[in-house]
């Protein structure tokens, strides 16, 4: 089977290095057909968490993209990961989250001469919703949103920035397919990711008529739950 | 005579609405040999003395390409000009400066139902390095930077962002040629842009070794001395 292109994929996996990722939880994602597995997490991420947990998914050697989407430069590694999927939070208070902690990431390495493998990194605009999540406390998110500042927001990291990824991230809870519709809606040439809540088939078919959806929590919950979001 | 393509343009002449611009300036400027006007200013700029601006150079029917740089949402227009160059400021402390001012601008066009012309918007990553300046005290730019920052901030515009642009503003001051070098060796496809103090052949041969120069000042100052800046 050859892999799908990263802007093909309907459904991704979104696993924690810092949550026990079982044997069972390992090969019922690899043999699920979701189409990619992204590692990340807000909290408590380390590189060696990450290398370990790569590790186990490499060990099952099926054609499974892998990709790392870093929440701080500490766990960042470059080998065995398709793809980096680096996140910039448009609605931040703070300039760390949508560019210096980048800036510095990008500094760091430099400095210890190594090349980042840009051909592996992909940009994503996060749009952070869920004012409980670890995410909007640690990137100071600015939830309180109508529909039209998340439009504009995507417009904003479409035609502006030209970033290819815009993610609507609700991080816990089921978030409001307006929002998400009235994103696809504007935008062009990114994709549009949705993450947060989806935990059975009908959530699963809500999102993805306008996004690629990202199933994370539910892996850890219930497995057989997890199974049906794959639609 | 063609149009040069904006990623050809060697000198730029940037004219400020907030500034006397009399005939003599209009029409040296317009028969100097200068690859593109850009009309922008950082305080008092209007749209109506915009307008005016605008109207005074298109008066001469002459094939040079009009870029309107806008400081605020306000003097933005889309009629008469060929470009409009949307700047974010990366070394800056607020976010407004580097994002949320421009998805206010979007969310402020949507509502009065205006469709942004995308085709002629073009973002430009400013570093802002003249602690003195208006630019840097309005946009709250940390300009305690050292040639790494800078490089890292510059790579961080053309990698992640895929901005177009890059612009090394030293606003009002003669800048650190080191800086403007550095930067240019370590980006690809973006165009480097440079302004400030350039008011003699010397320093324009200083900086078009590295960077697209924007002459701005020296045009109140002395025409003669302008004149000599296009080389």
């Amino acid at each position: 089977m050859s892999l799908k292109e990263w802007k093909n994929w309907k459904h991704i996996t979104k696993l924690d290095p810092d949550r026990l990722n079982t044997e069972e939880i390992i090969s019922t994602v690899i043999n699920s057909g979701t189409d990619a597995i992204i590692i990340g997490g807000t909290l408590n991420v380390t590189r060696e968490k990450v290398e370990k947990l790569i590790s186990k998914i490499v060990k099952y050697k099926k054609n499974i993209p892998i990709i790392l989407e870093p929440s701080n430069p500490e766990c960042v590694t470059f080998t065995n990961i398709d793809y980096l999927f680096i996140p910039s939070v448009l609605n931040t208070k703070s300039t760390k989250w949508i560019s210096k902690a980048i800036v510095q990431w990008i500094k760091d390495e430099r400095k210890k001469s190594v090349e980042i493998p840009w051909n592996k990194v992909v940009g994503e605009a996060y749009i952070v919703l869920n004012p409980k999540s670890s995410v909007a406390k640690l990137t100071e998110a600015d939830t309180d949103l109508t529909v039209d500042d998340v439009v504009a927001y995507a417009i904003y990291a479409e035609r502006y920035l030209s970033l290819p990824i815009i993610y609507i991230e609700y991080s816990g809870i089921f978030g409001n397919p307006e929002f998400v519709r009235a994103v696809s809606e504007n935008i062009v040439n990114a994709k549009l990711f949705y993450g947060g809540g989806i935990n059975s088939r009908d959530k699963a078919l809500t999102m993805s008529k306008y996004a690629t959806i990202v199933v994370g929590n539910v892996v850890y919950e219930d497995l057989n739950k997890y199974l049906e979001t794959i639609i």
